[in-house]
């Protein structure tokens, strides 16, 4: 991305691309069919849960103006208009931790004000957001996000890091305090005699923890090697939600020997109530709050605007992070433009706004790239199954897989290089078939094992469209209607929950797989280079890795340490702000520029202010990883995000886009394990030999991700 | 095993074998040093917590006539008196459950006897005692056990499900009866209101779970990829003592803020009161029975002796599998007749006999797998550490090695052949080493990995020996002076264990391997193949293991109700007794021999009649398996005790001892899954095609475990 401060430009280039591709956006989505469900419904509970835990902490703590309703109504009302005029839609908004904690201090301030108070909050905070809409206008317009590129993986992998740990301590918070009598409840209850309030306690104990360790386990389902496929599939898909479906219902099983409050379960106002919904009206108040606290309103709008404009680009960044090969534009610009316009209109209405969510926006990318490895490779076996009983040649096979691959491919302008894709590997394979020497004969199963085949031709790719985040954020509407159901979850399930979504972020996350590899003894190290792993494993000395691993751990630990201190703590993007000029200038000064490449590939410094690049981003997206086993791809798609484990190949490869040393598929089916480690044993370091060069590439047709920059191409476009 | 019935003929060959190795029994041990305590403590647990718990159940049963103090006492006497004179020292002694269920229902006969009573009831069943012994010794001298080799596999790991099965159902029974009332409590304590009952259970069911998980995960410590070695092995060898430590003291964790009987702990009577001991002296009651009932003590003793016969041969036959290539000799008839005096001693003594245990005594055995490679483990190192920091060439480096390997071996007369081992596998190192061009060179560690080239060497060998079975009885004995601290470990912990110990002795057993075989869907069963696996996934078609399986499962499952059956349930071994007959005559019928001999191998259809060859036996114990790497190697001591994957390579191989395709240890250092399918795709039946004589074995230096019969040296010995 150009770092180009002309006004408007960054906005003007974002509408142009996604203009191109938003037709496709919806009709893709549609073409998906049913299928769709399974991300929505996962995104759908990833987003709602935490959404309704933090509206019941704001109606605590505002004294019950604003409650999970209001939450509810602004996620729900941001993520449609998002949808459908954002402009990455694989981006998921909500109302955040952050906008809970600056809610609570706004109306701690303002309840004590004789001149505000609790009646003219709601007013007050509508200047707040008009504030902040204005500064996120300017933002927007001046190209703030042009330098998102500055955000290097080190800060947003700290980000997101930081965002689980949160999630794990509101977890543990919330268990523990089960064991407690609720503030605001009334301490005679018969639940909260001591015997019941320990049997609650241990009650959200199995809850939580049972839903902790299925829900985990069913996200692996499809590598399960029991049940049939669909049955393994639908879990899978499915399988969280159900979780969250069947620790609800166990919560009932002892209904008949526990007084009603135990287990305790989601407090909710209900929504049909007449005075649930007197936030829509406050604009009408506006002007009645005294000039000085409209001026003043320009502090707290400072600080929600920096948090927003920084939140919002994270989380669009990590959603669109290369491994996932996407093929459309991102939209930082004008994304934030629409973020600013929202919050004015939340403002207005009198409900906390939304922005980007962490961890909630990856988890939506991983699950469309599931989604639309499913559907290539469904298309892709019936193609083969077709062409077999045609007795075709593998010849002929692969023809047709190939037109069914094209007609799969996203028909965008800039496609042209997306013909290549089953190309290489199909010239590899027909190669290792006519050495066997039945290059023309009829293909039958035996010599052709469709289904694993084909988990060998497809890369990563991921189903772009619109449908899935409209749907999952209609769907949170519907929970404001679905209140009395939703009362039904305990609490404690909750919890898990959200212990659960802090486990799920941490795979991928090269920060997190750094810390567990200190902790690897020495001597079982060699195992994570038997896995997908990412380059520095291989190139940088494990001391280098220690350190940088230990300052970013310091440095985390920091900005943790910091959002205990109040209202200090809503600063903590600052901190993380901070390690762009850190990562830019203070750590090249320790460490060497190839490990730190390695470490963390920064953009400027491969090719510095080089243009956006559309055709080599479309290019890429295709060749650049060929998943070697269904599981393994799966793994990749919903276990990881990192980078994939790179070839020491002579860097023209990204703009040939063919492959140095294209796998023979049928030779060997299982490029797993075995070639790794022979091949590290002689040669320690790979970048230090000549090995490297020869290495069998345990992944075929990866491209170095990282040489975009150097790419001819690049020059071309834009 | 000679089938011959010459009296007192099974008795001396016996006796001959184990006094042979009996001063090693002993000196093996020592030498072990510390690590000797690894096992033992394993064992202790697994055999004092479900003695203990035995006792309970007997307590409430007798009305306290029989408590645990004397399940204790007979456990720890038997287990030292078996350890000490006793032929086979892996067999472990204990009161078992199906004592219990005899006694209890001798105590329901007697007490309604007015001429009887609970107070002579203790001397009847001295008489029952002394009937059993003298049917025992009947059985031993008459060569019952020369029959043992008809309980083949099928009817062996049957009996071990159905154990694991009734272990299972103790564990789900006591963790439902921690929401009760206790029969015996006085219901009006305060622990029993309402609210604190279902306190206690929910904290129960994380007492019990936690205790299951984090055991379950612990004994897998040594492949972690996480902490330092010595870290891992502590927790693998002490970590389910470890654990039920740590859940009983986090059992103390609310202590304050519950009333004392919350969690239930462990309810025993003090060993020091001065009627704890009145048993001792039940002798002189004995002659107080009226002589009727003398008489009639015949059918419990009949009854009771059946069983014994039954479990004391099972529980010896499961701790001496093949796959553990023992080299010391069984002693079936020897142990029966042992038995006949410690059930003689115990009812004279007014306590419970013990007898040998399903699954402690095959769980011991793996235990001393573990520790004997180990032992071989760090010798191996040791040596190879020194020879190469003298700069040695590989040849020499080998010599060294298999020097040291030799010193290790136990020297025993029937040694000739232990000096193989190393050398094969030297051979073909060296011939790939040669091939290299450094076969003189010096080694040096990036040549020769010494600790992952010692786990390809070492074989599957156990530490057999007297003294970790002497010491855990001893422990079982310390436990009555420790009553007071066993009182604190809650009964939830104690149902915890019960299911680990169920889960703990299911991998291996080959019956439940199929079951889970039935279950894996058909896409998925490449899968098995790629681990170790028996031989009969590769040969036997899927079909016939379904029908073999699910009649077996029938089987079970008939068993298993007969157990809920009163009185009846008692002669549950019969119908496994059943089994030998079924199968021998029965199920040849339905199944082709060779699918039978592969699923079932038994040895009357191999070589009916035979001797039993030590030689052999001793021989084989070397070559038979070669793990290729130390997790893998740990997979086969501590989870599966299955058969080893053969090839198809020809017979001749176990006898001549060299396996006809030696792998290469340096060209392809981690054999694991790569080779395999491909070699099964081209392939699908290796037994019908020609492609399995040629296949790489993924485990190298395999022996054809089932050829023993065919083996031309089985003629010369015995």
């Amino acid at each position: 991305m150009e770092e180009t401060f002309v006004p408007f430009r960054g906005i003007k280039n974002d509408l142009k691309g996604r203009l191109m591709c938003y037709k496709q956006d919806w009709s893709g989505g549609f073409r998906a069919g049913f299928r769709i469900l399974a991300p929505t419904t996962y995104i759908f509970f990833a987003s709602a849960i935490p959404v309704i835990s933090f509206g019941e902490q704001l109606e605590r703590n505002t004294d019950g103006v604003l409650t999970a309703v209001q939450t509810l109504a602004s996620t729900a009302l941001c993520g449609i208009m998002h949808s459908i005029v954002g402009g990455q839609p694989l981006l998921i908004l909500g109302v955040a931790e952050p906008t809970v904690i600056m809610y609570t201090f706004m109306f701690n301030f303002a309840k004590e004000r004789p001149d505000l108070g609790r009646n003219l909050f709601l007013a007050w905070t509508g200047w707040v957001c008009v504030w902040t809409a204005i500064l996120l206008f300017l933002l927007a317009i001046l190209g703030a996000c042009s330098i998102i590129n500055r955000f290097t993986r080190v800060a947003g992998e700290l980000f997101g890091l930081l965002i689980a740990m949160l999630f794990m301590q509101q977890a543990i918070k919330g268990l523990v305090d089960e064991f407690r009598i609720p503030k605001r409840e009334n301490s005679n209850l018969i639940e909260f005699i001591p015997s019941w309030r320990f049997a609650n306690g241990m009650f959200a104990l199995v809850l939580s923890f049972g839903l902790l360790l299925t829900a985990l386990r069913s996200r692996k389902a499809r590598s399960w090697r029991y049940g049939c496929g669909w049955l393994r599939s639908l879990i899978a898909d499915y399988g969280v939600p159900l979780m969250v479906l069947i620790w609800t219902a166990v919560s009932y099983i002892p209904a008949s020997s526990v007084p009603e409050g135990i287990p305790r379960r989601l407090f909710s106002p209900n929504p049909w109530s007449p005075g649930a919904y007197e936030n829509w009206t406050v604009i009408k108040d506006m002007l009645n709050v005294p000039v000085i606290y409209i001026i003043g309103a320009f502090i707290p709008a400072s600080m929600i605007a920096v948090l927003y404009y920084f939140d919002h680009s994270v989380a669009s960044q990590l959603a669109q992070q290369k491994e996932f090969n996407l093929r459309k534009p991102s939209s930082y610009h004008y994304d934030l433009l629409l973020l600013g316009f929202l919050t004015l209109l939340c403002g207005l209405i009198g409900i906390p706004p939304s922005n980007g969510v962490i961890p909630q926006s990856p988890m939506h990318t991983k699950s469309l790239a599931t989604l639309k490895h499913q559907l290539l490779r469904n298309r892709l076996v019936t193609t083969a199954r077709t062409s077999m009983s045609k007795n075709a040649s593998l010849g002929q096979l692969y023809g047709n897989m190939q037109e069914a691959y094209q007609q799969m491919q996203t028909p965008l302008i800039y496609q042209d290089a997306s013909s290549r894709g089953l190309k290489e590997l199909k010239e590899s394979t027909i190669q290792a078939a006519s050495s066997m020497g039945n290059i023309n004969a009829p293909v039958d199963e035996t010599i052709f094992d469709i289904e694993k085949e084909i988990d060998d031709l497809l890369p990563v790719e991921v189903k772009e469209q619109r449908l899935s985040n409209l749907l999952q954020a209609a769907m949170v509407g519907g929970c404001v209607a679905a209140m009395p159901f939703l009362k039904m979850i305990p609490t404690s399930v909750l919890w898990g929950y959200f212990a659960f979504m802090a486990i799920e972020s941490l795979p991928g996350n090269q920060f997190w797989e750094r810390i567990l590899l200190l902790f690897t003894a020495p001597s079982r190290r060699y195992k994570v280079l038997e896995e997908y792993h990412a380059t520095f494993v291989e190139t940088v000395p494990f001391k280098t890795i220690a350190t940088f691993t230990l300052f970013q751990t310091t440095y985390l630990l920091i900005c943790f340490g910091l959002t205990w201190v109040p209202i200090a703590g809503l600063m903590f993007p600052l901190m993380i702000m901070l390690l762009v000029p850190v990562r830019q200038y203070f750590l090249p000064k320790f460490f060497k520029g190839v490990h730190l490449h390695d470490l963390d590939a920064a953009e400027y410094e491969e090719a510095p202010a080089l243009p956006f690049n559309l055709a080599t981003e479309a290019e890429l997206g295709i060749g650049a990883s060929f998943a070697g086993d269904r599981e393994i791809l799966d793994e990749v798609i919903t276990r990881s995000r990192g980078e994939f484990r790179h070839t020491s190949s002579p860097k023209i490869t990204s703009s040939t886009g063919t492959p140095a040393n294209a796998p023979k598929i049928i030779e060997s089916p299982r490029p797993s394990c075995s070639p790794r480690v022979s091949e590290l044993k002689g040669e320690p370091s790979p970048r230090s030999g000549s090995g490297g060069r020869g290495a069998h590439s345990p992944r075929g047709g990866e491209v170095r991700l990282s040489s975009l920059g150097k790419s001819p191409l690049n020059t071309t476009a834009n």
